[in-house]
């Protein structure tokens, strides 16, 4: 049915598109996926995040939705499935499952600092980003297998650039951090994660994904010299 | 009864609380108010918002919700109140008062560099605060009395700081950006907000308000000028 058709915006390397992936296919919602050049974006898209002209977008029945945190909600209440719920059904529960994606958002720019630093900055991001990982760790997995619990839901969704990207970005950088002698528990997560089925066969590979950061950070780095 | 004890910390010139009374007084909930001193904030502050160490923090029966946004969607999922919802019921409809709330959140560094501004960079940054505006009211309002429609929704308290903050802010950057004549509907909006009883009974006085505004920037400005 066209009113029903599910059409994913995405980029092969986004671990914000990745997670809508993640998403449907833990709900097993058919989609179909279009794959943008992010240098020469589809007139589809521009037309249909207007505001943001980024992916994902998600297209459901001729109607898009943008911004993956809010796309992941769409996707929630759209196809609720009782059995295999991404958030939890208690509204405190919800609100600790909001703070900690909120949390995740707010702390773009401190992961962006380590993966664009400079070699004489790279102990000081790095810093910043073992205690807002010690944060998460400690305050919201705590000692359990799964953010929510026992089964993937929205949160671990949000953290899943923790697996893949952010040992690339380390290594890239060249200062390990996401490790198990000082953040066992959430190395043990990033472990659980990555065996589920539907994220093992979703996740894109990690020595692509580790090329691909490179030549992005090249590229700012070489942006960054031009204009200085 | 104690375990639905309602308790809002808060600070009276932050609007990120003030939308959380509005939400709060708009759903009839009886709560307590805590003022929070920010330069000696109380224990239970602390010890409510471990993470952010900030207001508005509401507690009810005992547990703790942080973070505006957070707590708004956590305030509409425990008294829904279907004659008087503060999000539409259809999934595409709440995506989209999602996007619009995230995207003020997101833009909040554009407004905190518009606030901050020396003389020099006030023009720059005030036509960057008036584009983003230009969106908001083009976008996301449109033709509609309130971004919900009819009614007061939450992306309306969201954006409530757009009445007395940002009146006050461009008062003291000193260049008028919310003006009817460039942003004739937005100003509208914010005519018709004031007027609610509801706003217009728990809005903090607009000259109080502003000689708190320019204290902060003033010690802001002292800090920067100390550190440089």
């Amino acid at each position: 049915m066209e009113e029903s058709r599910v059409t994913l915006h995405g980029f092969w390397a986004s671990p914000y598109v990745c997670k809508v992936i993640w998403a449907l296919k833990l709900k097993g919602v058919p989609f179909e996926y279009v794959e943008e050049n992010l240098s020469d974006k589809s007139a589809a898209l521009l037309e249909y995040n207007p505001v943001h002209k980024k992916v994902p977008v998600l297209v459901h029945g001729g109607k898009a939705v943008a911004e993956s945190a809010v796309i992941l909600e769409y996707i929630e209440e759209t196809w609720p499935d009782r059995d295999n719920p991404l958030l939890p059904a208690d509204p405190y529960d919800r609100a600790l499952a909001r703070f900690w994606i909120d949390f995740g958002q707010q702390k773009r720019l401190t992961f962006m600092a380590f993966f664009l630093s400079a070699e004489e900055d790279k102990e000081r991001t790095g810093k910043q980003v073992l205690d807002t990982l010690r944060i998460i760790q400690d305050e919201a997995l705590a000692d359990k297998k799964f953010f929510s619990g026992n089964k993937i839901g929205l949160v671990d969704l949000s953290y899943g650039w923790l697996v893949h990207w952010i040992e690339c970005v380390q290594d890239i950088v060249g200062l390990p951090i996401m490790e198990p002698h000082s953040l066992q528990k959430l190395c043990e997560w990033a472990t659980n994660f990555r065996q589920e089925p539907v994220i093992k066969e979703n996740l894109p590979d990690k020595m692509e994904v580790a090329a691909h950061i490179r030549r992005f950070r090249e590229r700012f780095a070489s942006k960054t010299r031009t204009s200085t």
